[in-house]
């Protein structure tokens, strides 16, 4: 189904229509044919006209969609209080002690902000403060956020007056055509990159403050990369002085299956950690952790405080988040049923698959043919599930990789019903190759 | 009372070395003693000794504390669905149409984020988009968010680096040392530094894009201004073809008693409108609207989208907000009970008094001894008052001005209360000059 295939008297032109005129051109929807969603329970969305999609894409609903003991708390804390942080409040401390316990080494100290995007726009002003210095790195298909200062490392188009000369972008870790030319030179190869990034922000003055990354590299497209991928690149950072941002909005919070968060997966320390998206189930929340060290030379370098940022509605969907995560055992579960949707998916037969990788509960699909990335086939396979009823994503530099990440209560039988749709939207998209 | 004659067993004194461990140095709090606040309703906060204090300084709870019709539809919809704006939903454009039908003029088009420094962060690319130009004015005693890039118009110490190049503070309009040597010449004399700064601006090679302000100028300590005040600046920011940023983080939805917004009461069109704190009574909510050309504009130099901005729980919690405010009248009560509380004010008596004005429920005392600001006063005057169990604050570029910012359920009987407290305080604080 096109756009344009649509009758005019459908429901969702009108939204269409009353969208346009109010927010303007150019903002983004899902599919073809975007879902007029209006009700959410675990794993699954209905639209307005009482269709139900099984969700297997949005991490937001971390616990799974409306969980009634994070809807539970948001009520009873905003009937009873809700302000800043400039008083004292136990929610925060309560909140952030439990949080900090869960990072297993000197990560121990919090700012609580109300998203991803601040969290890392913090994240890069530590590393100023820390080093003294301002040139960052990220990869070249990445994306950490849309303020001004971390949509640098983000955006597809180039900022106004173009890229700051502080800024270098590297090339990402990738599933097809790997760094070095194979996936077992990627890690050095990626390194050697940062390595000389690093000498150019030295050389054009800027110094080095650090590198930012997603340990599973979520919006490169999950490639290949494994436990230790990230030594030798930790190695050159620390080495140059500069701090290891580590963007945990996607990964954190046991989605991986076999730890809490990327960065334990992948086997280092960062200096600092950043959340968002999954930590308040849906709720305006998001987490800066760092050492004390680099919280002292943050907080003596810059004045900050967020009106928001770290209230007491915040922080009990937040709790409630962690303890649902606990109490129903959903990293174990994000371990078991990713490893039986992965076996699924490794039985999909189709001349266009290039690759199946999983990762607890995130997984991708990497479409090519003759080699080269099939973008538009990864869209029909999109649509289409969207037309059957499951709801998942594309990714990666040329969007030709599926992207699925369901809530964490996903289950056998979610995945039975969203790997068997898969196989049979693959099967009738038979090409002849 | 000072920091040090808190007993150590006084009830806080734990929470404080909790959040010192958790949150790290340089965390600001309110008050030499601070509040540890457990419950609010209304006008009113609790501590935990069951202490009842009202509330003389927080916006945020625009229509009161914990009020049961925003509580009962953030539950409502928090219970129903949460998710972002890829998929279509009703309650952005519900709640968007009515805000946008609150501007007076052709300022139609919405971006929803989730705090008021996130809005800011898009308005200063707004004027880059449509400029084509970097460089930003704001006052030299102004506060328009945290994140890296407005933190440049805000913080009072140097970022890494120096502040940016393509940043000019000119100095604020002032109660005390007026631009211009008296309140008539300000508004020219203010005009003529922001000429001044363009001019700079252009001839370093960045170009003007926009002028960022409060239309209250709330954090200069809300001086003197009135109608008319910005007419001659804006004259010189459209001559120049650069945006007027209108920041209504505070003056917003109907705190002046006689207009819904700020830049009405003064009389300006500007470009691009921020909105923040009182938004959503608390619940993490901001907005940009703005012109449809000028939102052509940012959409397509940048890529914006934003997880939490927009969602149905946030677009309630707002929507709820405009309904309070229209159903029990909160602007006109703002006029009405700003009024007598002026009134009020107008009669304290003491020497170091300079200054007393008032707009709606937002008020300022300016303290001043010999023509020198008097902070020492002013604090000393805040902690009584705290200790009497009245909340207030203290603002301007040397923190000598008291802040007073009710929720705008706001009463005569609290007024009499606050007011009939100050009198006390200031009472017991004669002192010879």
């Amino acid at each position: 189904m096109t756009p344009n295939s649509r009758a005019p008297d459908a429901p969702g032109t009108d939204l269409m229509a009353r969208r346009a005129r109010l927010l303007g051109p150019n903002v983004p929807t899902f599919y073809d044919d975007p879902v007029h969603v209006v009700r959410g329970e675990g794993v699954w969305l209905w639209d307005a006209a009482g269709r139900r999609y099984l969700d297997c894409y949005n991490n937001v609903p971390h616990v799974g969609h409306c969980h009634p003991k994070v809807v539970e708390a948001i009520a009873r804390q905003a009937g009873l209080l809700n302000t800043h942080t400039r008083y004292l409040h136990e929610g925060i401390l309560e909140y952030g002690e439990r949080l900090v316990a869960r990072l297993g080494h000197d990560l121990q100290q919090i700012i609580m902000v109300c998203t991803g995007s601040e969290a890392n726009d913090i994240a890069l002003r530590m590393a100023q403060a820390v080093t003294g210095h301002t040139g960052v790195i990220a990869t070249d298909n990445t994306y950490h956020g849309n303020t001004a200062a971390v949509s640098h490392l983000s955006t597809r188009r180039p900022p106004i007056g173009g890229y700051p000369s502080h800024v270098r972008r590297v090339p990402a870790p990738d599933g097809l055509l790997p760094l070095g030319g194979s996936v077992q030179a990627q890690p050095v190869a990626f390194a050697a990159n940062v390595s000389r990034a690093i000498e150019e922000l030295q050389a054009a003055g800027h110094g080095f403050a650090g590198l930012m990354l997603c340990p599973v590299f979520a919006n490169e497209g999950m490639p290949d990369v494994g436990p230790g991928f990230l030594a030798p690149t930790v190695e050159v950072v620390r080495r140059a002085g500069g701090l290891i941002l580590c963007d945990e909005v996607q990964p954190g919070f046991g989605r991986t299956g076999s730890h809490f968060w990327g960065h334990e997966w992948l086997g280092f320390a960062p200096d600092v950690v950043t959340m968002g998206k999954p930590i308040g189930n849906g709720h305006p929340v998001a987490a800066v952790v760092t050492r004390p060290d680099v919280m002292a030379a943050f907080r003596t370098a810059f004045g900050y405080f967020n009106t928001f940022g770290g209230n007491p509605v915040s922080c009990a969907a937040a709790l409630a988040v962690l303890e649902v995560i606990e109490e129903e055992g959903l990293v174990q579960n994000a371990h078991d049923v990713g490893a039986y949707t992965l076996r699924l998916m490794k039985g999909l037969r189709h001349p266009l698959i290039h690759d199946v990788r999983g990762l607890g509960l995130f997984f991708a699909v990497e479409f090519a043919q003759g080699g080269r990335a099939a973008p538009e086939f990864c869209g029909q396979v999109v649509e289409r599930m969207r037309q059957r009823g499951v709801l998942l994503g594309r990714v990666g530099r040329q969007q030709h990789i599926l992207k699925l990440r369901p809530p964490m209560p996903f289950s056998r039988e979610n995945a039975d019903l969203a790997i068997g749709t898969l196989a049979e939207v693959l099967a009738e998209m038979d090409v002849h190759v």
